[in-house]
């Protein structure tokens, strides 16, 4: 963990080695805009502990992450946006530290865009994997 | 506020109106399966109280909502998921009461898909954006 943090582009962003475009910063959490946007007023909003994944973020240190991004949405002023954070290379996640994108959506061509790839409905199906999630929760 | 919270399919399903594969509940927070999921697993998280966007819910109705994400993605054994929030149609929100989207992402074809329409790096308008931003947060 400590060899990762050491190379990790985050952590070196929280500590002020790499220059951010800091918008919020408190005990446990940090953001700044993203400078490859997806849309004006593109921003990122990570726990300061160093984690890859949701999983491995504490439970206090996750608390504090979306109301950070509603104070973000609130300051750009966007009407629409989406909060999307991935986990793991396949979920097109590129940088290996937790991070929340705040992404404004004004039109259709800038910002996210999503594909909905949608399953039939199986109740059989969904109610044998529900007793069998329900029962790890 | 109130006709819409009478006509709210989540607001009834909170209230147990409306059955359920119900995974977690708290004073504040109800998480259960999409019944039209786009992979194995795919559940909603949800405050309680209502509100159409992030921006309409209270923070401290908001912290719990990515720990309890956590959870559910623990429980099913997602290596790799999206952490979804969609806030206006425009923004492919489909109803109008806030819900985190836990999607896991078992490969390629099943699962969130995602556009990226990465703009130019703009130091000068980044800048400038920063500035109007930083003092409205």
């Amino acid at each position: 963990m400590a060899s990762k943090m050491a190379s990790c582009i985050f952590c070196k962003i929280v500590k002020g080695e790499i220059p951010s475009f800091k918008l919020f910063e408190s005990d446990k959490t940090f953001a700044f805009l993203d400078i490859q946007p997806l849309s004006r007023g593109h921003a990122l909003v990570i726990p300061k502990v160093h984690g890859e994944k949701l999983t491995d973020i504490p439970d206090d240190h996750l608390a504090e992450l979306l109301p950070v991004a509603k104070k973000l949405a609130l300051a750009t002023g966007a009407q629409e946006f989406n909060i999307l954070q991935n986990n793991g290379k396949g979920a097109h996640q590129e940088v290996g530290h937790v991070h929340v994108h705040m992404i404004p959506k004004p039109n259709p061509e800038e910002g996210l865009i999503i594909g909905w790839p949608q399953q039939k409905t199986d109740m059989d199906k969904l109610k044998a994997l529900f007793e069998e999630i329900k029962a790890k929760v």
